[in-house]
Formats: structure tokens, C-alpha cells, sequence
């Protein structure tokens, strides 16, 4: 297939951008990048997609999402995060069903496709959510996947609260062995577009012990790992007042260090620790907009991005962000740390598309793969629709699509070589059916949890 | 018209929330409010629209843009302000023509008429872009608006540079004089929905003696006046060198505070200032998404909130945000002081519906006419249809709207009684006619203005 007559972000290390180009894809590889005229000429009987001028950018990587909270978008909106997780988060994933997380992963899934996202790092699936058919989800969508299963051997999360819902605990056995279990049952599936991680809870939810005997299994078995760290400052104090260690040095002392790392929010560093994840290739998921809605603070970007830690970009939950739109979250990255810091030149529209494409691939260590487009990786890439009024005129086609677009904008998505969405419509979903079950199983689930959401004025 | 079936956030002073609402409309008013099967009983024989379960919200109010700078979005992505400012959107805008004025004014009202804005404050409207073809683009297009004309007597901005481009210049005669000319001429038209205000220059642009002119004149004709102040901290040092006075002493030196003043930014006030603020009844347009990508800095909006200064809302221009969208303008609001606040109770989801309608229309002077839905008010109303995959579910609409939402959901929208927006589509301009124009009218004002914008990375 010739994807033809568009303007092509590649990417590649020379971050070339072609204008009136072309893709080739074969089977699930890109086999040729060129001008539209030279493909052409190269395959003329192939089936072609001619564009029109629209942007092609590769597959956007979501290095951080808990699919089991699309279902739980808005549960607990301007509340302090213990509330949040005691009264809210908790006790709805607590009170979900196998059923209730895959219609969950499809909501999610679906409306990551949607918005240009391509890969997704999913971050601490529970046995409660059901596995199989998460996996299954992934399947079935055509979406490519890192699925981190959870890992914890305390029934608390000691920085948070002392009371975590019964439903949301697990032991060593069901949770360490089970993601070893759906290590050995999924890695690789769907054509390799599924791997398995471990996601194991932040300190307070895992003994050292624990995780240190994870850490040494992900390194036999090659497995990525994936861990809240230092989102909030309570974080911190926990772990200097229980190991006198500041959170980086805590995770190197139990394994959790290293280029399979990706370390998520990581707000509340030193400058010595953010040395210390560049010098050890650890990876950085920086949620902008979880962030600053928890109130969490934010993240020394400026300073990782000087110092050589490779940035990627995540939308965390329904209920912290409360989009999993990857194309807003740019726009957010982009501009808070202007906010912050008074310098309008950091963190530029280039560095936020690098940290949701090609940064985010190395995170997932797949930047062999995706993340660029390129001859040799595999078919993800977007086409985006700048012809609306909000991103016209679009002189410069990165900052048009930091800044001004949003998922809205994206017309068509490929992912291994298959077109999972054309002109703005999911082809492995039916979107209406998707959403008339995630109406249903919330309806369901807020009422066996026993939590009734009223808006904060009168309703009648 | 009858509107019937829609969840409606009237935004009246008991901020009531109906479900299964409808609104009867009678030539440009609302005539009655209340459940639809009330309604349909009183109206038996109105045309009616049956929106089938979708939210609608009082129009929304936008009081700080500039129409002229839609036509050179993205034109200083990435800049320091002085660059941002001298060596583009200066050079871009002293050359325009009144073609380009119009066609800019088209493409902003737009695309903020389909995301969603009924009515609009335009600061600075100089001579240069055709005050009368944008007031002809306003009564084509059915917005409502108040075109605040520019007042300035020196050449110079002198907190950002000293050297304005030639085309941006006015003189005391041709700024005030002009304006007042543009209110005798236009102020009322189109059914009253056109106001005609003044939009003096940031100090460094005018002297003190025009600037107490205009008030006087202002008072006099009750006409509202909008400026820029405080934006950056180079403002505030100019005022202390020049005057010795703070930001809001100064402009009270000059009679600017009080209940007509909209002042933008705001973001370099002690709290002395803002409660002086509070006490002159002063309102303040917050501009979130344009003071952190132009690394303005942080507005104290908490502060303000507490003390009783009415804060209203504004997307600024096409280099600074970059998009008129003010449902996404909404969340920027919410999310961002929590982050350098650490509190995350602070400017919830519902507060900042507000200042994106009530307060907006406080802050204009027409909160007797608009910003709320309620018997006798004027019918400017939008629809939203948040049956979308990333806002669904939808439990709380307010949240939905605020966290999840964008411009991109709206499926309606009256000004005036007018239906202007129906299922997502512009009636009163053709969508694809603005985005060419905008789009040729764009590339010769780049050419006229010597500035070829090349994307930072080869292209070929
Ligand atoms: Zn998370
Ligand atoms: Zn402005």
C-alpha cells in the first residue's frame, strides 16, 4: 500500500520532513519513504491512499495509562489525592469485574486510537481487571501494547493512606507469579504487538525484598518495568524518613534502575538524582496534565532534558488527566514549563513531538521498531488533518500540531501495517457500541461501590 | 423554538442544573425555561429540536482575543518575547491590509463560533485592519462581540523594544479620535449585539495624558475599556523606573480601574493590588494558555478569587495560545494553578465555568443580557454532545466538560435567537471559503512582510 501526497514528519535521527511524500508499506514494514513521483513510479500498481496534503507523523507512544480508569473518567474531580485513591479511585477499581476492565480497556483503547496514539504503556493491571481480556482488547483492536501487570506484597500504599480497598490487594504469589503467568501466555502476541511488563507499586505497596526479586526476574527474562515514583512530596518523606534514601537512590538499591526503567511523574528529584537516571539510562514518563490536576507539582523537565534523560510523554487516567488524547498532552508539555521556569524558549514544539514519538519508543525500548518513520520499522504512523479552522493557517506543521490541534484532528491511523482508523473512524470498533457498554458497566459499577456522583450545584 | 431534552447548566445565580430540560425561545430571548414535558405542554405548536439527551451551557464568553491575529497563528512559536513581538507579530501585523484585517476577523470568529464562543472582546483593534470590514465580518458571521479600537500616541511599546514596526503606529488623533468615530458609528448595531469600547495600549504606548482623556471620554459615553497589563515583569519595572508607582496604581493614576475596565493579564500584582482590584470592582481577563507558552508567568487567579475580583476569561491570539477554543481555554484554567499551587481544590472545574460565562458577561457589563440561561435573558446557547469515546462516561457534566471536553463537542450554538452552528457546521459562513482565503491571504502577507517561516528541521 502507497500512502501518497503528504507532508511526512519522519522523525528519523535527521528529523527530515518530507513535503509531497510517500509511504510504502508492505506487509507490517515501511519499505520505502520517498517523494510521491518517485514512489509512484517505484510501485505503480500498488493500492494507494492519496492524502492530499495532509500530515503524516508516526504513531504517538502513551508511555503511561491505566486503562482500567477510562471506565472511571471523572470520579473524583477537585479532590485532595486522599480522597482521591481512599474514597473514589480505589474503591470503584476495587469493585471492578473481568467484565468491567475489558469493556474499560476498549473505552481507553479506543479513544487512544482515535487521538493518533498507536503504543500505549499500560501501568499496573490488575487480576481483578481480567488479564485475558485485556490482552484480548489489544488484540482485537489492532493497537500496540506494553501491559505492565502488578506487582505488590503490602495491602497498604503507605504514602497515601493506611486503608487501601480490600478488592485492590494482592500478595507476592497472585501478583508477581501472575505476571510471570501472562508473561509466558502473551509476550510477543498479536504479531509482537504485545509485551508484558512488571508494574510494581510505588514504595509503601512493596516490600524491598519484592522488588528486588522482580528487578532480578525482569532482567532474565528481559522484561521491561514500569513504577510511580516521587509524584508527590509525601513520596519523598517516606522514603527518607524509612530508608534514609531520596527516591532515586532508593530504587537503585533495589534494582529498579537502568535503560528497562521507565519511571513515571518523578516530580519531587534533586539534581543528583536526575544525574543519576541519565547516567543509568533510566527513562522518564512525564504526565503534564495528571500532574499539575493532583496537584503534584511539576516536573524538572528542563533540567532532565539538559542532563540527558530520555523524556516520554504519558496522559495517566480517567480520572487524573482526564483524556488519554496524547495530541493535547504535547501542547501541555510544551507550555508549562514556560510557565514555570519564565523561559519561553524551553521545551520547544520539536522536543514535546520527540517525546511523544521516538522518546517514547526508546523508553519502551522500541525505537529499533517505531517511533520514526523509517525504512525497516513497522507501519504506525497518523495522518493528521490540519485543514480545520483552529489549526489554519498551518505555516509550520509542528507547532500547528503542538499547539493548535488536538486527537480531533486525526483522520487516519495505521499500526502494524493495518488501518485501524480512516477518516476519523474506528474500523476494529464499533465506537457506539463501545461507549453505550462503558455507560452501562459505570452505571453498574458506581452503584455496586455505593458511590452517587452528584454534581456539586442543584440538579433537578 | 422550543430546545427540548438536554441536561442545561443555567449558570443562574442558584447555578441550577435541569435534566431533561428544554428552553423556549422567542425572537432573540428566552421566554421560558424549565422540564421539557412542561415546556411542550405550554408551546404544543413551537418548532422544537430535540438534542436528545445533550448539555447545553450559556454561550461562552471570551474576553480577551485579537481577530487580526488569527490569520498568523503559529507565526513566533518558541521565541523570546522581543523577537516574538519585533521580528514577527509586528512586522506582520504593521503589514496588513483591510482585506487581511477582514479575513482574519472571519477566520477567528469562526472557529470561535464553532467551539463554542457567542460573544468576544477584542483588544486593540487598530485602524490598520479595517475597523469597518470586522464589524461587517461580526454582523455577517451572527457573533456578539465588543471591538475595543486602539489608543496609542507614542511609537514606541517601551517595556518589550523601541522600535515598532511603522505600520503599527497611531497618533492620539487617528487611535482616539477614530474609536470614537467607530462608536458613533457602530455601537448597537446588529441588533445590539456590536459594542464598540476602547483598547488603549500597554504603558510605554500611551501617555498618561491620553490615557486620562480617553477615560474621561469613556465615562461619559459609558464605553468599556480593555488593556494588557502586567503581563511581564518588564511592565511592572517600567512603571516603578518611569512612575514609581505598581501596575494597578498607575492605572488608577490614570483612571482606569473601576467596573468598565477589563485589564488582561494581570500576572505582576502584590496582593495590595489585587485587593484594590477587588475594591474598584476592576475585572481581570485571565489568559492561562497565552501567559505560559509566551512565559508570562503564573496570574495569581486563588488570590484574586478569595478577594472578590471578578476573573473572567481569554484565549488571547493565534502566536500565543495558539487556538480561540475556550472550552480547552477552561481546563488550561483548572489544571494549571493546582500544579504551582499544590493544592488541588483550588479553581475547580466549576469555577471556571464561570468565568467563562457570568464572569465574562460581568466583565463586559452585560450580565443583565447574557452568560446565563434564565427567563428574559438573551438566547445565546451552546450544545454539547458529549456522547464522544473521551467523554464518556459522562457523570458530572460540569467536569466532563471542563477536564474532558474541547471545541470539538459542540453541536449547536445560538446568538441572538440565532442558530448559527447546527450538528458541528457553520451556517452563516462557509467553512472551507474562510480557510482558503485565510490561507492565500496568509501566504502574500508573509511574502509582503519578508518572512519565509521554515519549520527548524530540513525539509525538502
Ligand atoms: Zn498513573
Ligand atoms: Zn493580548
Amino acid at each position: 500500500m502507497l500512502l501518497k501526497n503528504a507532508t511526512i514528519l519522519t522523525m528519523n535521527a535527521n528529523r527530515d520532513i518530507l513535503t509531497n511524500g510517500a509511504i510504502a508499506v508492505q506487509g507490517n514494514r515501511i519499505v520505502a519513504l520517498g517523494k510521491t513521483s518517485a514512489l509512484e513510479a517505484r510501485y505503480p500498481s500498488e493500492e494507494s491512499l492519496d492524502l492530499g496534503g495532509k500530515l503524516i507523523i508516526p504513531g504517538l507512544i502513551d508511555t503511561h495509562v491505566h486503562l482500567a480508569q477510562a471506565l472511571i473518567r471523572g470520579c473524583a474531580d477537585d479532590m485532595a489525592l486522599i480522597q482521591w485513591l481512599c474514597e473514589r479511585v480505589w474503591v470503584l477499581q476495587g469493585n471492578f469485574t473481568h467484565d468491567d476492565g475489558y469493556v474499560s480497556a476498549r473505552l481507553g483503547i479506543a479513544e487512544m486510537l482515535r487521538s493518533g496514539t498507536t503504543t500505549f504503556l499500560e501501568s499496573m493491571l490488575a487480576h481483578r481487571y481480567g488479564f485475558d481480556g485485556i490482552a484480548q482488547a489489544v488484540q482485537e483492536s489492532g493497537i500496540r501494547a506494553c501491559l505492565a501487570g502488578i506487582v505488590m506484597d503490602i495491602g497498604t500504599y503507605a504514602t497515601q493512606t493506611n486503608s487501601m480497598h480490600p478488592g485492590m490487594i494482592e500478595s507476592r504469589d497472585t501478583s508477581l507469579l501472575g505476571v510471570i503467568q501472562m508473561h509466558d501466555k502473551w509476550q510477543g502476541a498479536a504479531n509482537d504487538r504485545l509485551h508484558v511488563w512488571f508494574g510494581p507499586r510505588t514504595p509503601g505497596g512493596v516490600t524491598s525484598e519484592l522488588y528486588r526479586e522482580m528487578s532480578e526476574i525482569a532482567h532474565q527474562r528481559q522484561m521491561g518495568i514500569t513504577m510511580h515514583l516521587a509524584e508527590v512530596e509525601a513520596d519523598k518523606i517516606y522514603l527518607q524518613e524509612k530508608f534514609g534514601l531520596t527516591p532515586v537512590d532508593y530504587a537503585e538499591s533495589v534494582g529498579l534502575l537502568g535503560p528497562r526503567s521507565v519511571l513515571v511523574h518523578m516530580v519531587w528529584l534533586t539534581s543528583a538524582e536526575i544525574e543519576k537516571l541519565a547516567a543509568t539510562g533510566t527513562h522518564v514518563s512525564h504526565n503534564p496534565s495528571s500532574n499539575s490536576k493532583l496537584a503534584s507539582g511539576v516536573c524538572k523537565v528542563p533540567l532532565m532534558l539538559e542532563r540527558g534523560v530520555n523524556v516520554a510523554l504519558g496522559c495517566d487516567g480517567g480520572p487524573s488527566n482526564n483524556d488519554y488524547d496524547l495530541i493535547r498532552e504535547m501542547k501541555m508539555a510544551a507550555i508549562l514549563h514556560k510557565a514555570v521556569t519564565l523561559d519561553p524558549l524551553i521545551v520547544p514544539a520539536e522536543t514535546v513531538l520527540e517525546m511523544a514519538t521516538i522518546n517514547g519508543a526508546r523508553a519502551l525500548g522500541l525505537d529499533h521498531e517505531i517511533g520514526s518513520l523509517e525504512v525497516g520499522k513497522k507501519a504506525d504512523l497518523v495522518v493528521i488533518d490540519l485543514a480545520r479552522l483552529h489549526t489554519t493557517p498551518a505555516i509550520n506543521p509542528v507547532s500547528t500540531l503542538v499547539y493548535a490541534a488536538t486527537g480531533g484532528e486525526v483522520d487516519t491511523v495505521m499500526v502494524d501495517g493495518q488501518i485501524v482508523v480512516r477518516q476519523g473512524r474506528l474500523l476494529t470498533m464499533d465506537e457506539h457500541e463501545v461507549m453505550r457498554e462503558a455507560n452501562q458497566h459505570a452505571n453498574m459499577l458506581y452503584q455496586r461501590a455505593g458511590i452517587d456522583l452528584k454534581p456539586r450545584w442543584p440538579i433537578s
